[in-house]
């Protein structure tokens, strides 16, 4: 970490020593670095005695419930106030805390914690650092610049943020110091285990249904450089699943040795299809998404075409097969 | 590692230095710390000007094709001879090396470095802890003990092998000290990125195809806990894939949450049935495989039946069952 962000660290501790009432807030559609994190930070506060509210910004994903510190995620309430504090987590920009974001307007302080490339510094102190593959990462550092102590609460979900922002640490991001802390949290004596059968093998029957289903649809293009799969809301209907449910499937076709670019195509309405692009090596996914009003990162990103399933494919096929010959 | 291991690497370092021609072995069907571990002992023992060979036990999986050091990978020859010393790695016992047993037996010293907690010490020095997750540990702490310089090929390998010996870092018997390792040959500068592409992106459209077909003979038994698939000979022709192409299937369906037990059934012939076993928290898996003379670990195990897809499915669903009962 550079000074800058030490400096900001040091900043952020002195206002929460000030602070009685701390709010924690993270994005939307929440993953498990969002509220891996938040449960993390807020178990550390309480143990110095402050008054924590962790604020729902959306559904929880039943993969994460079996987290320490649930039950400290409360729902919104707009009568909710005498905010000392407000820290968010894992947040680009102010828009992505929903509907919590007339609260964190209506704090008296803000921390922002994060470490998207593209975060707007939208917070009085900014804990930002693009370098770090999890905010959990951040969480680690700032807990233990605080002097409390990680318990194995804590360790929980910090590993719970950090193995679930990288694929149990394959992706690029990961760094020598993200072995290092989790061999740290493995040294406080969480059970590694049973996170990892909660986090990766706890799969409902409805979606491995729509998995399977989902995988037959599979084609691909250009001698196997673009494979794309299908969603519709006849397959969520036959299977019970919800398109939730169709999480990770993406991921799974690009395991294709041939794929450069893999894509999922979820059919919300007749004509309003929703597309999550990933790619493996060179194609910019966010480049590509752009064109159709979406976005994202250069090798996941995603966008929304109004049109029927078959003309959206052609189109999102079409494009990439364009950025392919650049 | 206990006093006793340290000890015993001290000897197996003096035979080396005393070794001109050594030969590297391991297990048949072979995996990535079976190759990883191979690999990264050779290329060690080239910095410090030995002849070596690394001896072929079966067809290398084209997953570890990449892998810096591959082409010193030798076919078995039986006109070889004049080994100083021969060295086995990841082999619980003498039998595991197939077809090279011969040339193990006509080597004038042998040493056995190897994690499984079945190991039968069969070498004259036995470097043997069931504590490491992966021998690929024991091969970094051997080549550190040798004071030879841990280049970028040698920590590709060993990266490759204790990652796929343990899921991408999931399973049980990591700890610490293994994302420790990990650290320091990130450090060292290897590509993990184009590494993980070639281990777990890198499927073949035919693998793909047999995995879909396979996922689509998903069967469940009672309420969930017992989920089987099948592959047949059948699906083989359909799909152009080869038996081994089923590698994966089974752990993909222990993914369902409700899943203690999951099982896939390989059709080799018509009552020629090999069956693999996964377990996820209390089921003996190499218990339940032992009453049909097969064997393995705890959660991992398999075994052969001799009757029809059918039966066979009946009687290893029943003996399961069973199991749960007690």
């Amino acid at each position: 970490m550079n000074r800058e962000i030490l400096l900001n660290m040091g900043k952020a501790i002195d206002l929460i020593k000030e602070s009685s009432n701390i709010f924690i807030a993270s994005h939307i559609n929440p993953d498990g670095d969002n509220i891996g994190s938040s449960l993390a930070l807020a178990l550390a506060l309480k143990k110095i005695n402050k008054n924590i509210v962790v604020l729902k910004s959306d559904i929880i994903p039943i993969d994460f419930t079996f987290l320490p510190g649930i039950n400290l995620i409360k729902e919104y309430d707009d009568k909710l106030d005498d905010i000392d504090l407000f820290i968010t987590l894992d947040c680009g920009d102010i828009n992505r805390l929903g509907q919590n974001k007339i609260l964190f307007e209506n704090a008296k302080k803000t921390i922002n914690i994060d470490h998207h490339i593209s975060n707007t510094n939208f917070g009085d102190i900014n804990i930002v650092d693009s370098k770090v593959t999890a905010t959990g990462e951040l969480i680690y550092y700032f807990i233990k610049q605080m002097e409390i102590e990680i318990d194995k609460d804590i360790a929980t979900n910090i590993y719970t943020a950090i193995s679930t922002d990288t694929g149990s640490f394959k992706y690029e991001s990961v760094s020598s110091d993200t072995h290092r802390i989790i061999a740290d949290l493995l040294d406080i004596g969480i059970d590694k285990s049973d996170i990892n059968i909660n986090l990766y093998e706890n799969m409902s029957f409805t979606r491995m249904k729509l998995f399977i289903k989902s995988l037959t649809t599979l084609e691909t293009f250009n001698n196997g450089k673009i494979a794309v799969i299908e969603v519709t809301q006849e397959m969520l209907k036959e299977t019970g699943a919800s398109l939730e449910d169709s999480e990770g499937i993406v991921s799974f076709i690009k395991k294709l040795s041939t794929v450069e670019a893999a894509c999922i195509l979820k059919e919300l309405e007749k004509e309003d299809i929703k597309i999550s692009l990933r790619t493996k090596k060179y194609l910019d996914a966010s480049y590509i998404c752009n064109k159709f009003d979406g976005g994202g990162h250069k090798r996941a990103a995603g966008c929304t075409i109004y049109k029927g399933i078959k003309e959206a494919k052609e189109l999102i096929v079409k494009s990439i097969q364009e950025a392919m010959k650049v």
